[in-house]
């Protein structure tokens, strides 16, 4: 394949053989090829070989940088048109993570604009756009015009990503899907950071999920790819802070689409309070109010204390409603919503929960939302650490069959020893634009 | 890309991602994905992460052996219909390498009939095909059968390899080399060793090449390859040996097809004999030799007496002009071949010859070939070892410009202090199997 451009295909299998062979690429290398390869003049071959020598050599701090402007540069930035700071989060993929749906509006009802751009499910995590969608009439195709409208008058908005931001990282995301070439933290970094950059971001909480049910299994792998989120979002001038999450069993009590949307209306409407969930949403919805730096002598209680408010007085619930109805859902959708009928999975005899495979709970949601009843999934019952008799339910399959609540139980592994119910949050890393910002408290 | 084989875009996926890992592919998985690749329903993006995960996680030797058996599988085998052992030759590439040219009669006047399968110039390297074809009249595209009738008539053919042989390999090939995916060993001995039983061979001697001008540049990674080489074909019940020659500078005296054709002839009829080709072409068909096994209570030195002569009544000499003849070439066009002028390339001060860059004398042939000179390229007049005195010759350039014969005094390394020669052959390495029918010796 000649072309007519700079990246030919001799250039490009030189640059494969030098990232095979552990060199670096340059940051103006990054651009040509990233421009090649979302114009489509780059052989997909190449780029999964060169993805693959990425896997196995890594990309190095500027390597990364470089990747995520020449992903930014392959397509339009959102403008928001809004004076004053706006906030992005981001989970890198969880099983029972309703933590985005919740924070959105409560950080918005403590007066900072949050502009959500949100994915699908994938693999086995589940997908905050469907969530919301779970809502009779919500839309998430808001064109970048409405979104920004929505963010400016409601305070808040979820939205897909519009066609026309990152499309290098669309293209080069279902490239490594398919070749087995995810497994990369600078080439995720890229992916996550040039997103939420052209997007239109001020700064950015990313939610890593670390365990056996996320893309990151160990602490240290997350903690690397924590660091790089930082440093790559602040060479591009945005406040960025990470909190790591443990995804050794499903975060919260639900699982599924529907069932989250129930789950977080009613944690914001003050009617249910899973207090992992709750560990978790307070967490990264601090750490938000604390990169928009509303108030830079405020101490984390304070700012802890302001969320309670939000949520106890209703504005955080009140918010919510006021994003369902800009993005065309109803109060009364939204309050009609409820779940479907459920079948127990039973402790077969008495024991100790000592882990629960949220992969699994999370291939089973998705196969029990694939029969097409509205609000359906997994609700858990017991929790690692927690005692259960024998017959006492485990979980509960919601919409699907009792054979489904038979491979449920399937799911949780019982031993005769106690041991200890799992924190939610592993740790959270701060970037040094965020501490500046709080550094007197 | 969804197709209604066993091996769909899915399954792909989780044989790329498990080589990623470390694991192995088993010779079903081997086979399915060789047949999908060569009837083009695979992806080729997802084939070439395949291909990198393999230069860095190898591929042992059961892996090498199924994906061997699946590239043979992909195409015919040609049946040369001859009773008795037929032998093969293969060189892993490399500069000045005339030992082709000079074996094949050799032996063929030995009493052993070869059929040998041969490629064309790569990189920096020469093919045993532009050779022959540098003798006017001379055909190499022989078809399998023209092919086996010449073996069985004269004892001896070189033809190229037919299209209807290994098409696994000849895809899979353009593919690594586009996509940076050569230099893994175990893909590697699959490409030669499958063309070389395809082609119907008995008995196969290797000779890797190992320096700076050869695909091997370490003596490890040459020896790994040598007993994988042997290994392999072992398995598949044909006796094998391996040369492992020394590429740090030039093998023989000239670089450049019509000028190896010449020196092939000279050498032949004994009106010039290059040690260090005379050493390899010695080794390697005295290896051939015991493969046959003609004589199991030979000794190598009985071997090379009969080596000699052949040599010396002119029997070689005469099986290659037979060869020419039935290939399409005449006696009188052989003869007729001679060098174009030349200029030569001077010492610029006293010294010893320390290193002369094979990659660079190569490539240098190439350039001067591609103007259109017959019998043009590189005539080396010093060896690494010997000593030049300023303005004496170190080589010439034939057929070519001055400018050229400049660059060329570059590829040439003194110093003051004396060094060694390098000996041509490194080591060898014998099959087990060859090794039984001459154990008595």
């Amino acid at each position: 394949m000649q072309n007519p451009y700079f990246m030919n295909t001799e250039t490009m299998r030189r640059l494969v053989e030098r990232k095979r062979d552990g060199g670096r690429i340059a940051a103006d290398e990054w651009h040509e090829l990233v421009a090649a390869f979302t114009r489509g003049t780059l052989d997909e071959a190449q780029m999964a070989a060169l993805a693959m020598a990425c896997v196995f050599r890594g990309l190095d701090l500027d390597e990364t940088i470089a990747l995520t402007a020449a992903t930014i540069d392959s397509g339009e930035r959102i403008d928001l048109g809004i004076d004053g700071f706006v906030l992005d989060k981001h989970s890198s993929g969880g099983v029972g993570d309703t933590v985005s749906l919740i924070v959105v509006p409560l950080v918005a009802a403590c007066g900072v604009p949050v502009a959500k751009v949100s994915g699908r499910a994938l693999g086995h995590t589940g997908g905050t756009l469907d969530k919301l969608e779970a809502i009779p009439g919500v839309r998430t195709d808001l064109d970048p015009p409405s979104f920004a409208a929505i963010v400016r008058e409601i305070g808040c908005a979820i939205s897909a990503q519009s066609d026309r931001l990152v499309p290098a990282d669309r293209k080069l995301y279902a490239l490594r899907d398919r070749t087995g070439t995810v497994p990369s933290p600078g080439l995720i970094a890229a992916s996550i950071v040039s997103k939420k950059i052209a997007a239109g971001a001020d700064g950015i909480v990313y939610d890593v999920k670390c365990g056996r049910g996320a893309f990151v299994p160990d602490a240290a792998g997350a903690r690397a790819l924590a660091q790089t989120l930082v440093d790559v979002t602040e060479r591009f001038e945005r406040r960025a802070a990470v909190v790591i999450s443990d995804m050794n069993e499903p975060l919260g009590p639900v699982v599924g689409a529907g069932l989250e949307a129930i789950e977080a209306r009613d944690f914001l409407r003050g009617d249910r309070c899973d207090p992992r969930l709750r560990e978790v949403v307070t967490t990264i919805a601090a750490r938000m109010l604390e990169l928009a730096a509303l108030d830079p002598i405020a101490s984390t209680d304070a700012l802890l204390d302001r969320l309670a408010a939000a949520l106890s007085s209703g504005r955080a619930y009140e918010r919510f409603v006021a994003m369902i109805e800009a993005q065309g859902g109803t109060r009364n959708a939204l309050e009609s919503l409820g779940p479907a009928s459920s079948f127990a999975s039973t402790a077969a005899e008495d024991g100790y929960v000592r882990g629960i495979d949220a992969v699994s709970i999370g291939e089973l949601a998705r196969e029990i939302e694939a029969r097409g009843v509205p609000c359906a999934g997994v609700r858990i019952a017991k929790r690692i650490g927690d005692r259960a008799e024998r017959g006492e339910p485990l979980a509960f399959i919601v919409g699907g069959t009792e054979a489904q609540a038979h491979s449920l139980a399937g799911t949780f592994e019982l031993g005769t020893e106690r041991v200890a119910p799992r924190q939610p949050i592993v740790e959270t890393v701060s970037g040094s634009l965020a501490r500046s910002t709080s550094a007197t408290r």
